[in-house]
């Protein structure tokens, strides 16, 4: 039986090899990214029962894609297909030292707005455990914005659990346009997980972790709330108080994807009625991430584990 | 000064290498094509002033093709810049034997569907020779049909001659549509190139090379038709009769932007006033097209001469 | 539900990019093979549903094996895992023109030699509609060839159609070792595919095609048999009589799976009841394959239909 | 028109990938360098309009040169070309950690050597404000260290600022002998820049960054000199005084061409009359540097200023 | 004349690029390793005439490890070849940050398995100064540790000194195992290096550098140990006390292959009867080899001395 | 013992991968190649003792040429070194149907050019059987075409066997001036290989084959005198009279080597007393060259001799 299903969007990533730049890189590195199907491989990659739906078009790229996440454990039968549609793309060109990484989406149109709501396999979203997805999603455009909040509130009326990563991109709206969208979203999650960064531009929260972690607690009413604080760790907080994990250090490879990876980890722990135990195995991965090419959290259980008992680097032989 | 300029839209081309598939490959080769750039590059090859007229997305992969133009000798100073917009893509499997190559458009709304007529610059297209477009241009949208036509009625105003490949694109518009838009086109053109697979299925002519190339001036009005037979050669026909030339045979690298080496020895010709010495040229140019990867003919004046001599293949050394 | 199940070994194949050698490669590309499991991957393409058995080492080959066979559409939840053991590989030197190609076995002792009757999941299997497997698997041990003779009585109690390859191996055994074990195999065989040359070297069989199918047919009461005439083309032979199909010519990229292509080919047509509409998709299927790199037939039944329409080659665009 | 122009000798640069050794490395990547060319290409990506003056030789890799550069943006319509000359190579080993990188010089004979003073396009060059080159140029041979005096005393007759980057090579001449040459080329330049170990091994001048820059002020007259310290950071003195901007801090993906991104820095803001402008621009471009493969500064004019703005690494989406 | 002779195995080493997985790297570099062919390509780079005695398969992988090590210097005429052999493999998985580097031996039953005494050259190796294994030889199978064993006692009894590095491998047999197999080694050995953690590990030896030094001197009965801290240093012990010797901070390419980097330098040192100059050359070469990629140190003489020099990192022009 | 010596030029050769142009790759494949060591190096695979006898730079690339020939089995060790010499180049893009390829030569003033007689260890070269060198080794410089001869005297008079293949370049030097050198040389060699071309523009020989071959005899005095006829085969005169072999038909991965590889066989065969046989293996040898990378013979003489027994192509398994 599925455990988890997340829902979001997932594009093909092209990335210049080796720091060049798309001015002139001579070729292009494919992997595939999208946050909450980023979430569903690490979430497989612990053994967990994961589905992922969202709508591809019906071509190669969009048949990779749904390839790509089955290689990695995730079920994909509930993707939805649209023939001659477009496929999301995002060119990422990898910053290091001083130099910033660049995003440069190519995703307007793409297959998942069409997406509609009788589209959704409700039988089997209905006996799922837990339901993820991210701010990203009703950003996407309007339509996608209000099938959010549809399926959000059907998924509730299910009983399944609510997992929601705040995940804000400038790119794709305005805070104020977040915010209100985020508003009618928040009170129906059960998990939110949120940056530092993010609480502040979309939600105006400052101060310590804790304090923005009740901030958000009391717009979303949710179980639990994670702060993420970037190179330093995260403050959780849930009914009984709160707790603050150091981040693992680490060197970068790749960087994108180690907070979906982060989240995957907070999910485990849940699912397991253990936060604190999520939220060590979410900073675990969320470094093993940052040394691993692609948007992908590809490793094993065992491996974040193992850091966890403290066997960081060296080689095993 | 400027002797031919060319105008459409140029797009990033994506290639798995090494005959992989969209499905599997982990990487993909960057090259640009676009049938008028493509031309045009051509034509910077032979010594030609050549500017290629378009319009670009401001961002890093529309500075690119501005760039590359540039760096193979194409005057693009008078290219256009669409902050925000979208630049044309196409996926493009190579085949090989049976196996067919396949091409994926990701082109929607690309930046050049927002040019308008009064950006361009007509005091310098009013001092060149020779202005060249395709079919494909007019298929882009409504929008940049009527602008084309709008373009092509003042070029001749203004004492240009006009060169006009039928490029029939069977993804982009149907066999209908696009003979309704030539045959407000044709007759504007003094040099046309097409196919003749291309002729029956637009325009419904049939029969021999000079049958179908009397056709088309006939619907053109033009000085000179040239229709090609794929591997098999030429037929080139004017009021002075028709001549055909026979094709060179060659190993294929990749097959795009042949069609395009073609126009480009063809316009050479023209523009010296001798046909056939443009044919030859435009043949022997296809040929080495094919042993080049990409979609642009890089090379020399002197490899087409040298092989307008009969030197072919082998080692110099 | 699944239709077919094929079982076999499947093995990471290491071969120099480019045509280099072993002694000089810098680089080796990583694919698959396996007759059994090409012959599923195959049938995945064309939408059979179809599931792998085999058993495979506990570490990250292994389990990259698992994953790219899920990947491209296999079932592979039957597959056992044995910690510690060894991943079969073999090393492929491509050949080109007069070279030959080269392939250099490193599976001795690989996990799939500890498999037992007891580990297999029959009622999984006994669901099914066709097995399949190839002489390659009684090759590997005599313990492997004991469980493909029970396996395969057990799978005929169950009523499941046998499909056999019979795909001689020198470098695994003796001609006269493979016929004595093939002659407890082959009668529990439906469906035998088997080489003009293995025919003649394992069996004796030489003559017309058809008499080559017939002696088989003697030997295995197969309800269908047929011989590959390598490029010329292929002899099914049935109770109703024998026809011929010729080969699609082509030229050459990856010379490996093409048989298992062919038969998967079969089995498609075989399952819907068309003999003869299988052996065309086989024949169209194993031409594909030679320009696919990698052992696997990574592509779509609409290309093998198209290419059985006698669109060849070319560029769709 | 064109304001500023570089003259040198740019070489096909030829590294290792992957930190192989050149001992043993199956490929080598194809960048181009030059301090001079490099310092025009940084300029042209602030969007400065530059031109390069030097002498190729007329084959592919000549071309190759010329080409490129044009891609960047600088102008090379008065590059020389010399018919059957060598071009300048050099192999570059890139050092990591306690590794030195390393630089095999293959430029002996090249065709810059015999650059005169007459091919040159006195007419154009005198229409610009700015002309540049290094104490690279000087030590290439005997000719065209002459040339190079010659060269100064023309445009300075003619009013153009004269800069000059002192890049004290060893491995092309002796301190001594370098010495004798820029004591006579020194007081031809208006801005100087030099490391304070070239100040040292050449000049003899230690000390302060000020008093040092103070000495070669003596030396040259120049109105404006900076003394450049590694990884600590500048010195810039003037008349109105000196003073002290720091580097930036950055990871290290290619060293070589920083200084000369910082030349073209230094050069924008002078020509914008704001010295201090130049030394931030001239810091940040060859931070930026250091995290761009190959020798150019390969980027925008925004890129520059967010990094002064403080915002340096990260990932923008 | 030979000096040095190592025995032991040597392995093809296959890696991902690019820091990928082995579960989905497209592509494997090829390189070669083995703890005492390591040895003896370090000390063929610094000019010491040795050689390397193993048992190769005779086929493209083994042929291939003969001709790298004749390649990089070192004398393989006394190599043995076994027909059909099989080639010992492993997978390295590089490390990066936290992320461990993982090793997949794939070397059971391989070529030097079957080696025996009779099949050596003992007037080759008896006109030898120095012989030199490692602990991993006698760890592959109980017939090579009696053969090590074997071969030690004839080497003595021809009057070569005896190196031998602990190098205790947790993959290939227990600690206990370890400890009884060297008990009876040791006291053959005139030279000893240890790390730190196989003191610990195997013989229960803890405490400063110098109380573990001495504690394998009197386990050995040799002239000199070296006890090795990792990334702190090294301490070295002889009848006339100890010496620590810091080792040198570096980046990290490729960390396997230090240790025997280090040993080759410290065998040089002790050839030459300057022990410290041998530990010193050892921690320079050990650090060099970390930014080399590979098992192997690809370098010069020249290089380690200028590290010593102090003149580390930075790019000689 | 040493049965073979050649002595010649090697260059590093540098090629555009995947049939990109010079112009613009961004990466060049490095090989070796150079007439005299091509043919040690496919002597050296047939398992003939050979050395050869040239000078190259003592630097990285230098070193490489040296290593990489030790690779392959020729001995090395009496190749001469010239501290701060140049070390020859060639960029060699490879054409591909009508697409000539190209050589680009970058070797003037090459380390070669200052071999001295005295250099040469007579002794060795007095201990072998047969000495082989090609006209470009007299097309270097003057000083190389005059030490050339006398080596060729010298090495008669010690009673060695020459093997002289005419090889002109026309890139070199020109047909009467190497017709001049060449009468000196040829009445020195036993064993003359000659292409039917270069008898023509050189010597201004035409006709059959055995008419040139004459032709040559008469010029040289040689034992044995072949010519070769490109793809069609090659005609062989002796005393006795004279025979025709033809060439085997392949397809072809890289040109260059071929003739040297039909040199060695050719050599091979005269050694072993049997010019018929020699002239089958060279002609196995050239066609197999055709299939692989690089200019240099990679291979086992199971290979050649599988191959003249009939088994082309195909895979073994």
């Amino acid at each position: 039986m599925t455990e988890v299903v997340t829902m979001g969007e997932a594009m093909i990533r092209l990335t210049p090899p080796d720091h060049q730049r798309l001015m002139t890189t001579p070729s292009l590195e494919v992997h595939i990214g999208g946050a909450e199907l980023n979430v569903a491989v690490a979430l497989a990659q612990l053994g967990v029962s994961v589905a992922w739906i969202s709508k591809l078009p019906d071509n190669p790229l969009g048949r990779r894609v749904d390839a790509e996440a089955r290689r990695l454990g995730v079920h994909t039968s509930r993707v939805l297909w649209l023939p001659g549609g477009k496929m999301g793309l995002y060119f990422y060109e990898k910053g290091v030292g001083i130099r910033a990484g660049t995003v440069l989406y190519d995703r307007a149109d793409s297959a998942i707005n069409s997406l509609s709501l009788d589209e959704l396999d409700w039988d089997f979203i209905g006996r799922c455990r837990l339901f993820h997805t991210s701010g990203i999603t009703p950003a996407l455009s309007l339509s996608v914005r209000k099938l959010t909040v549809e399926v959000l509130r059907r998924v509730t009326e299910r009983g399944l659990t609510v997992s929601f990563d705040v995940n804000y991109r400038s790119r794709l709206w305005e805070p104020l346009e977040c915010r209100a969208a985020l508003e009618t979203i928040l009170p129906l999650a059960d998990l939110v997980v949120c940056t530092e960064r993010d609480a502040g531009t979309v939600f105006g929260l400052f101060g310590s972790g804790e304090e923005i972690a009740q901030g958000l607690r009391r717009l979303s009413a949710a179980q639990a709330v994670i702060v993420t604080h970037g190179a330093k760790g995260v403050t959780a907080a849930t009914e009984d108080g709160a707790f603050f994990e150091a981040a693992m250090v680490t060197d970068v490879v790749d960087r994108l994807g180690a907070g979906d990876a982060f989240c995957a980890g907070v999910i485990y722990g849940y699912l397991k009625g253990d936060l604190r135990l999520g939220v060590r195995f979410g900073l675990a991965m969320a470094a093993l991430k940052h040394a691993i090419p692609g948007d992908w959290f590809i490793g094993t259980k065992e491996e974040v584990e193992n850091l966890l008992k403290g066997e960081a680097g060296g080689v095993k032989r």
